[in-house]
């Protein structure tokens, strides 16, 4: 498809190092890092130098090449279990996002198949992982923006875009597809505090490729639903458990209640890697606290004042029952609830 | 009663002079503006110095004895003519909240009594404004306060204390007694972007006060809705039509939603002031639109991305049907409509 050479990377292998476009200084600044060491993919994910569910797991298939790169040379027992250390670092750096980890069982299979490791073998798969998401991300694209009806008004929260993935993006990549098929009339894109990833991602992915956009604060979706005539909601998921239910950005749960109370549609795009149907239901997805400097940094202040704590999950649940659809690589499902998951889903997790 | 004593201050009349906390500066700093000018006190309320409804009108008040203290020996025509002016400058600064305007009339009541104006009569009218306002607070927290049951979890959004009204507040007035009667299990305070008047003023006011809060993002109020048990959305209001649909802080429709969704109940808390009888719905409630910079600021930008425009509205519309409470010091009306909001406001706007 035309799109896919206009698409941003965030990310890419070169020169036996992770290229990563600093996303804590975007919109600002476009900073690249480079990367040779797991540790230091580690940090940038824990930093959130790369976010996003799909993105996070490619870049640390990435980090196991640059960890089996720098066990070269050692005894063999001590590389496996070198890089089976970095690779537990890696699964540890962010707690919510499943692609991270099924990403990792990706590599570790690989490794496992080699004796010494071989990272021309781990580079191909991470290469695989990184191809296959923007494949996928492709076909989610094109069976999400179907749905869009021409003359539509949606809304998407956070990021999830070529930052967010391997490139094209999942919930934003169904946005990409439909406005260049000329269905989306106007797209709303909520800030997305405490880390911004609407008002700097979002708007500078659009804006980079000609999209244009209308930004709101996360407390203005209601009344934009209320006066827009918002058809449908858009998000993507860092988590989807066996029921249905969609853990993704703090704020996507409030989006669905409105979109429901509305009657928008709500629409979750993600790859199958998101589904894990090992969890039965949302109640047992970890929820990732982020530290509550972010919400008193903002309020201007160091450290909190006497009394008061702040809370600051990084992401909710959305309940299955409030999903309209879920998109997927493998497919649409309407309606997403226990049968129908374990019927698209069963050999996944 | 004992806590009168203990609330803060935010403005108060001193040596022919208006003192204003200057609200842009907190929690960070504790800095008082002293104005003698009508002018200065329009600044004051358009940039933000003092703001929430009941204050503003308070201080729009003390604003118009300024103006009368500078006219002082001038020609009595021109007099008066100038007071008026000042009084428009007054009315404009902020479009919303209508307690301004109500306030103006009562002083311009007053100016109309007197020729020459006099300043003395103008003084004893703008200090019974806010000796009112602060009574009437009072009551409105007694009553409130009543229908908070043991063990309560409740959330409150944007700042009503004593930074928003003459001193002790309205919403945050009910939850200060409501707190002191042991009612209150936990409190949660949204930040409130863009200005986060919750993170920077309600945090600084309960912290004063010795009051435990949790602060969240605005994003965050949903799941907290979904795992905390709250109880009591409780809020202040800008304006309230004849139907008793309420305009209020941007994201309170939002809370309204989710507590209707949650089973948490929805109190709105106000003086007759803020009931404006004239208008017949919220759609006739003019909404301000604040600078779009608040919002690319905070992503760090100083100039709005290519093609992509961010939308800054100050206030939204909850329609009637999602309030279960409409607290006045008039009493409370249950499930306000138009006919109860007319039998008990007959006499009002």
């Amino acid at each position: 498809m035309a799109q896919t050479k206009a698409d941003i990377r965030s990310f890419y292998w070169r020169d036996d190092t992770l290229h990563i476009l600093d996303q804590r200084r975007l919109p600002a600044l476009e900073t690249w890092l480079i990367l040779d060491s797991a540790a230091q993919v580690v940090d940038a994910i824990r930093d959130m130098c790369v976010r996003g569910a799909p993105a996070i797991g490619i870049v640390a298939a990435y980090g196991v090449v640059l960890s089996a790169r720098t066990q070269t040379g050692k005894p063999m027992a001590l590389q496996q279990r070198a890089i089976l250390a970095d690779m537990d670092s890696l699964a540890q750096a962010r707690p919510t996002a499943v692609n991270l980890r099924w990403a990792l069982q990706r590599m570790r299979y690989i490794l496992e198949q080699h004796s010494p490791p071989s990272v021309a073998a781990l580079l191909a798969e991470a290469r695989a992982i990184h191809r296959q998401d923007i494949e996928q991300n492709q076909r989610m694209a094109a069976a999400g923006s179907a749905l869009i009806v021409p003359e539509s008004v949606v809304l998407t929260h956070c990021n999830t875009g070529s930052l967010a993935t391997g490139a094209h993006g999942t919930a934003l990549g169904v946005i990409r597809n439909a406005w260049r098929a000329g269905s989306i009339r106007r797209i709303f894109a909520t800030e997305t505090r405490p880390w911004l990833q609407g008002a700097r991602l979002t708007a500078w992915e659009l804006a980079r490729d000609g999209i244009p956009a209308t930004l709101i604060i996360d407390a203005a979706a209601a009344v934009t639903m209320q006066r827009e005539h918002v058809g449908w909601i858009i998000v993507g998921a860092d988590r989807i458990a066996a029921n249905g239910d969609v853990a993704n950005k703090i704020g996507t749960y409030a989006l669905a209640v409105m979109a429901r109370h509305h009657g928008a549609r709500f629409m979750v795009v993600a790859p199958s890697s998101s589904v894990d149907m090992r969890i039965p239901d949302g109640g047992h997805i970890p929820i990732e606290y982020r530290d509550h400097e972010e919400i008193w940094k903002a309020a201007g202040l160091e450290s909190p004042l006497p009394g008061i704590d702040a809370r600051n999950p990084a992401f909710d649940i959305t309940p299955a029952e409030l999903v309209d659809m879920l998109v997927t690589e493998r497919g649409i499902i309407e309606k997403p609830g226990r049968e129908n998951m374990a019927k698209m889903f069963e050999n996944v997790g």
